[in-house]
């Protein structure tokens, strides 16, 4: 191989790995520099869940007095801008985010669990939360094809195998 | 530029770039050739859910006489192998997948909205519905950063403004 090949292509390669890196890390990129410059960041990457106004996110139940009320006195709301839960050294109250998948957001309230980079959707149902936001596409392996019917000895066997980390057998379920 | 080199160069760029085809494309095209030879594919692609026995998911109560039975017979449960609910002309019952995020489910229950490449994973309650399955990471652009306070006035000129469709401005928020 002639040497001004060699360099040629290396240089090529060295190019075209940089151009990836850069890609990959753009938008990491734009967010330190960001916090460099002491700005206040315009895009921020945060853990997002979804909460009701129910017992089961804030321990109140519809007839308390503080049923459906945020920290910061507003009553939930889900519409063009809804109530969102921060935590307010992140995000102060009164800060709108704009939330994909979501829409906008206005930090209203706060958790004992939202800490940090994390914020917590405000919906009006547990079903709402379930079907619009713990909405997730996976890519599912197909272990056995089951033959239409289920029952308690079956899922025993079934845990047993998997408690124990031995291979599925088809044998162990079909009996 | 000698004419040698440059073939050199494009079959590089070339064979680089099928690579990069291939990596890419490898996952589905490897579904769409179990598909092509009629054999059951292994890995499927669906939109995974989370529910709970409870009545916001499946209408019943505690003590109804249904409550926490699966379409299969058997009750739900979360462990080593969990129940979890899919169309049954897609995966009968008995069927067991490996949902990464979650485990390994057995088809044990069906639904109505449950129908096609949809699975529902079965959790104990709602609260580890919203944390275990309903947490997304996701960058959001912050559209303005707040003073500490809300009030109901507010949300609703950040209503309005949104409705109408117009850019966000301090001066409507700090009235």
């Amino acid at each position: 191989m002639p040497a001004s090949f060699f360099y040629a292509r290396m240089r090529f390669v060295v190019v075209a790995v940089l151009l990836l890196v850069s890609l990959q890390a753009g938008d990491d990129a734009a967010e330190a520099a960001d916090e460099a410059n002491e700005k206040p960041p315009k895009v921020v990457s945060v853990m997002a869940t979804g909460y009701t106004a129910g017992v089961e996110s804030t321990g109140k139940r519809p007839g308390h007095p503080q049923y459906g009320i945020t920290k910061s006195g507003v009553k939930v709301r889900r519409s063009k801008v809804s109530t969102i839960a921060a935590d307010p050294k992140v995000f102060p109250l009164g800060t709108v985010l704009f939330i994909p998948g979501y829409g906008y957001g206005c930090v209203a309230d706060t958790g004992s669990r939202i800490k940090g980079k994390k914020i917590d959707l405000y919906f009006p149902s547990t079903r709402q939360v379930f079907q619009e936001w713990g909405k997730k596409t996976v890519r599912v392996q197909v272990v056995r094809w089951g033959k239409g019917k289920v029952t308690e000895a079956m899922l025993d066997s079934m845990n047993e195998v998997v408690a124990a980390q031995q291979d599925f057998s088809t044998k162990i379920f079909d009996s």
